[in-house]
């Protein structure tokens, strides 16, 4: 069921910061920032051949980052996605195992306009995961 | 200089309740654990494809996580692993930078018996990063 690594979320107080920082001192592929009003962050991801590191400062009030930054000041590693065939399957297959699958459990169009879900850190070893549909 | 993301290590307090998550509900190809006290943990491998998930259980006494699993009953991601070419080029080309690298600043035989460093959380957006040699 479970396919690639699609990327690891890290929540950054200034992405300005963070992007030159993997740009010019780790010498990575950074695209330009992006903002997501609709998810309430400002993304860049960071090209590692394999996958992508996405770094996510929030955009606007009531960001689902702000309190994770509240308490993380410096940063952090926020979520790690994972890519799925069949979201709903997926889905389905988890809650049929005891997992919580957050919000009203329905996939959302997510940052890269592909189905997405997120599971309850607390199901999954501590860590928010995020599976998208591929 | 940055390469692949080699894996993200994730920290459990119960690795086999960790592993049969992965391998029966996530439906995912998972190691047999491995024992490595010289490190004060026990590993178990999520094959991803794409890259690896390494969950991480405190070994013995004085183990390098048992302080973040205080703070993270449930576990949480620990570190994330960056593949370079040369470790000591990358180590020199960060302190010129101004980040600090842990420990003596002089690789050490990590995990998969590569050499590893680890580099200030505070210099890397709040994020344990490891560099491998590959």
């Amino acid at each position: 069921m479970l396919g690639r690594l699609n990327h690891v979320a890290i929540a950054v107080p200034d992405l300005a910061k963070a992007a030159a920082l993997y740009r010019d001192t780790l010498g990575a592929r950074v695209s330009a920032p992006q903002a997501l009003p609709e998810h309430g962050v400002t993304v860049v991801f960071v090209e590692l051949g394999n996958t992508k590191v996405e770094f996510l400062e929030p955009l606007g009030e009531g960001s689902p980052i702000a309190a994770f930054l509240a308490r993380n000041p410096d940063g952090g590693m926020h979520h790690i996605c994972y890519e799925v065939d069949d979201i709903v399957a997926a889905r389905d297959r988890l809650k049929a195992g005891g997992a919580r699958v957050l919000g009203d459990g329905e996939p959302k169009t997510g940052a890269h306009g592909k189905p997405v879900l997120f599971l309850h850190p607390k199901d999954f070893t501590g860590t928010l995961v995020e599976l998208e549909q591929v």
